[in-house]
């Protein structure tokens, strides 16, 4: 029996999140675009650590796809959504239409510059006005105390952290560490688009971000760990790689030596997919 | 003696609007300039009349001015502008410096394409980003259940109406009717910059305006009436006259024939100052 209530509308949300307010109770939000695994699972369950209740978004926003890309092919599943989400305790599911969240006559664009340029950055352009504008909505669509989002997407993260920082929405990011298969994969919904060849090399990802990071802490030369990196990944049977980049874990700077706190982010293209990764070093 | 609660940092600010609150008190937003005039003291009276409280933001903002503008020059007079909304009744005033509104590390814009293209925007690129940025962030700051602004910026009006519409931010949008002098010249903070010779020649504005609605309403066509009006402007002494258009009082579309609602806007220069005015037709 699914008693999960689930909102399509911003009004009928407002309402839902009103009477939590009015009974004292503190409501933390994660934003997704459906498809949900166990990644998604765990922000809802980390969640429920930090607020009373928690509301999960499912909307595949198509201002963050490029023309060229998957928008169109984004899996959608909002009843299995919907059935993973009581099962990991959610209190509410907001699953707005497109013509919810950018009625006629929608024009405005948030840009968080620095932060959404390089990396995804380049290789998806428009992507993060998409993804900080979507964001800000959700935020003040729902208002609640804490939004979680993983760290899969590190780069979101970092933009997301600064669009509420520079705009002084009353909210808390959470970071969640990214959730991963035994064999070191990251969860995404886009394995999804993996064949069963795609999928046995899709680890070499996780063991090659791995080795850098040790290869660093041991003083390793940024420049030539990013080279033998690539070439790592090239050789495991990817594509092509957009990036493999070590950058500062606060701000996203370059580094040429790892001297402060740093993260090793990736994406490289295997078959339909484009994956991302990133640890921390 | 002055009793008026001045707040310099959003924290102190939000403490207070949180003491409100929790008594179950509205609040009303009243963001300006400084410099406060009549026009100014006007919305804070309507702001009495809509919530129990109501807050002046007094911040010169200078991502709303362009390189060659008059961000050095724009008056500043804090202690005169909070004696003014002690009279007029604010219940307070919140005066954050540029750091504690663009703290370090700040990349944040928020664009309101269309609305924020043509007439002032032509005449100030970049303008609209800056108040589209600044007022979302006040709002977000105090979160008021109204924020009130003037009809006299019509244009930033329309803007500001919809960013808040576009974001979800949950806030009620109250525009103002321009607060006149006996002869009809709108109040502005920018008169300080007029001579006595250019302050006599500056009515002409209204003056112009008015005759312009009325030969529209009686059927006279749009193009010629602006050519009019613009030849009245320069006749009376204007230097020139950046634009002086009808556009459709709802979203600011360019009109051919009156077939709607409308409003006639103008911008144009006497001595240093850049005037602004705009009447419903």
């Amino acid at each position: 029996m699914m008693s999960l209530p689930i909102f399509c509308t911003v009004a009928d949300l407002r309402t839902q999140v009103g009477d939590w307010r009015r009974q004292g109770l503190t409501v933390a939000l994660v934003p997704t675009m459906g498809a949900l695994h166990e990644g998604h699972l765990t922000l809802i369950r980390r969640g429920l650590a930090l607020a009373d209740k928690v509301v999960a978004s499912v909307f595949v926003n198509p201002t963050q796809f490029g023309p060229n890309e998957d928008f169109a092919a984004y899996p959608r599943r909002v009843s299995e959504d919907a059935a993973l989400l009581q099962g990991a305790g959610a209190s509410g599911l907001f699953a707005p239409t497109v013509a919810e969240m950018y009625p006629d006559g929608f024009v405005t664009t948030i840009t968080v510059a620095g932060l959404s340029e390089g990396l995804c950055g380049t290789f998806r352009p428009g992507h993060f006005d998409g993804v900080a504008t979507v964001v800000a909505k959700l935020l003040l669509q729902v208002g609640p105390d804490v939004a979680l989002f993983g760290e899969k997407d590190y780069q979101q993260l970092q933009v997301i952290k600064r669009l509420v920082r520079d705009l002084d929405i009353p909210v808390r990011i959470e970071g969640v560490p990214t959730v991963r298969e035994a064999d070191g994969l990251a969860l995404s919904s886009r394995n999804a688009y993996l064949s069963a060849e795609e999928r046995a090399i899709a680890p070499s990802i996780h063991r090659t971000l791995s080795a850098m990071a040790e290869a660093l802490r041991a003083g390793a030369d940024v420049a030539s760990q990013e080279a033998w990196g690539k070439a790592q990944l090239l050789a495991a049977g990817f594509a092509s790689v957009d990036y493999l980049e070590v950058r500062a874990a606060d701000g996203l700077a370059l580094l040429l030596t790892v001297d402060r706190s740093a993260r090793i982010l990736v994406a490289a293209r295997l078959g339909k997919a484009r994956l991302l990764d990133n640890i921390p070093v």
